[in-house]
């Protein structure tokens, strides 16, 4: 598909990268054409996308309804009917928690061009949507700066890579101690060293639990064993991610921290297209590039998010239900920092695994996850 | 074609290039044959070269002739008419200095893949070799680590790049002051800091003059503006080179200083074969990877080869032949290390250019230069 041609529709437009996907757009008015916008949240900020980028199709939540813009003409649908209509061919799953995963999988299942931000649909369902999207031809193009990385670094190989390196910031308490992270407030925890991202994944990324997350969506986008996904703390992020083969030699990515980058190489790909709004590495100020291992004692949603990928089947799920619910109460200050480690071990050491499950026990599990944890949080606070 | 066929010539087998190559052919006796031999030098190793891989095409110096080795049987050709012979389909040249040219512009004439390591050949000719390469179907592909670096992040991307970063490990004398610089030995001048390589280019990179030829390579084999090529130093010799894309991504290839992988890659390409002999990075031990920029006051080698590379015409070929020349006296301790750039600099000045040269007037340019060097020295030495 020649990206002149890119008609796309942008599923949670309103959230960081939604945003940032229209800012993309914007600056490449010629090379892609915005069909659909959603969004659950922000109904103002909606009303102004539709009356600038005049979108065929608009979905919101139930709850509201944006002021229609004067002179627009648009039809009011779902996710999952925006993401499988045929005047779409290229989705962009921007919608940040669970709430990505049936339109990604309705996207899927139309064979449509999947960018997807999201992490939770791979995380909790990546063996149905792999299998689905291998059946209807659909593509899934990844928009975290990591995964199009690798995605980056792969192209052009013929053999699978050997490592998948992920780096990681370590967030803003990468140093600290175990101690030191109880007193934790949510205004430290929301200040990323280097990214500009939504509240629930820099939350994730002060956890670290966000790159366990990355770990199971490498899993899945390429085909890699988990014993082959390394991990590397590398606080400048610069370097977005690696790909070692079978040669010894290692490709990387690099480039400032910036998620228009993958935002826009989704949307143009197979092509790179100009773009001046994209910053370039300024080598005149970059002199230490610095990697070292992550610290799996004092961030453990490391290690059990990996472990849960590894064990597969409902436990991702659970895992990332009892990670968002945890967030939402450190977010509402109910629960501590450390609090959200320790409630997501225990919901997945309660968890009563369902093997091969459907799409309905993978929420199932989810929805278990979510209660779990805030009976948790109301049994402590009691 | 399919590196289960490939039927290989290297020439300049005895060098620390050639040796490598037949470690790698040795290690994947499968995917390559070895049909040709070549050397100017060691005329033991190359008869223990023909008793193990019994090629059927062997060329020599014309001063000795290599003990014929019980139960072979081989033909011996010039360096050309291997180079261009119809059993061979990929020539290795790992010659060192201008003896590479003529071989190399045998080989891309006769259409075959050239896996050069010969700096030289693309220094001074590389108007002629390339136009050649193009008119025959001939490939060139890179053996020296930096353009295979390059070479590598290419691979599958459709667009030219738009900047070109070369690493250079800066030298045994990276932090040398000009004073220091004048008290060099021979001795300290062979100690690479990361790479183990033949004297020519070890000296050629404690000047940075490798380096600068290495510019003038990557412009040629990448067809790449000089302006659009960076330098920067980089000592620990893991990033071999980067390459920045229209859209502001940059992507590098790191491994270990260890020439059998950009051989093997050259070989291979465009697969990627497992070789256990090549080491893999080790991630626990790299922690810091450093950039500066180079210090062009200090080693004007470098300066004096980019500015010889921008002019063209005759003055690339009288940069090689002066630094050739400058290096072997350097080495026959007949002038001091910072005489190398010091003569190279005033042979520059001093000629006179011929415009759009032939292959003879190249080769005469050459000549002129090492002319030029050995009475400066001689007058200097009076």
């Amino acid at each position: 598909m020649d990206s002149a041609s890119k008609q796309i529709a942008v599923l949670g437009s309103t959230g960081s990268i939604g945003q940032q996907t229209l800012d993309v757009v914007r600056a490449l008015p010629d090379r892609f054409s915005i069909v659909g916008l959603a969004a659950g949240q922000n109904s103002d900020l909606l009303a102004r996308q539709i009356a600038e980028f005049q979108p065929r199709l608009v979905g919101y939540q139930d709850k509201w309804e944006p002021q229609r813009p004067a002179n627009t003409e648009y039809e009011v649908l779902s996710l999952e009917d925006i993401a499988r209509h045929p005047e779409v061919n290229t989705v962009v799953i921007a919608t940040s928690g669970k709430s990505g995963l049936s339109p990604t999988l309705a996207a899927v299942r139309a064979g449509k061009t999947v960018c997807l931000a999201n992490k939770e649909s791979l995380v909790m369902a990546g063996q149905i949507i792999c299998a689905e999207a291998k059946q209807k031809g659909a593509h899934i193009l990844p928009i975290d700066s990591e995964h199009s990385a690798i995605w980056q670094c792969l192209n052009g190989e013929r053999e699978q890579p050997t490592q998948i390196i992920l780096t990681a910031s370590g967030g803003p308490f990468r140093n600290y101690s175990p101690a030191q992270l109880t007193e934790i407030t949510v205004e430290e925890a929301l200040k990323h060293p280097s990214w500009q991202m939504g509240p629930k994944v820099t939350i994730d990324s002060a956890t670290l639990m966000n790159k366990g997350l990355e770990v199971i969506e490498a899993h899945w986008l390429f085909d890699m064993p988990f014993e082959q996904i390394k991990v590397m703390i590398h606080p400048q992020s610069i370097v977005h991610s690696m790909v070692e083969f079978i040669d010894g030699s290692v490709k990387a990515q690099l480039s400032y921290p910036d998620m228009r980058l993958p935002i826009q190489y989704a949307l143009s790909y197979p092509e790179r297209l100009p773009n001046p709004q994209l910053p370039r590495l300024d080598w005149s100020r970059i002199n230490n590039l610095t990697f070292e291992p992550p610290d799996y004692d004092t961030f453990p949603c490391l290690k059990l998010a990996i472990e849960a990928g590894i064990k597969g089947e409902t436990y991702p799920s659970v895992l990332c239900g009892a990670d968002e619910m945890a967030v939402e109460l450190f977010l509402s200050r109910r629960i501590r920092f450390v609090d959200i480690a320790r409630y997501v071990g225990r919901t997945l050491e309660q968890h009563q695994v369902v093997p091969n499950p459907t799409l309905d026990e993978i929420l199932a599990a989810d929805a278990w996850a979510r209660e779990e944890v805030r009976q948790m949080a109301e049994g402590d606070n009691r």
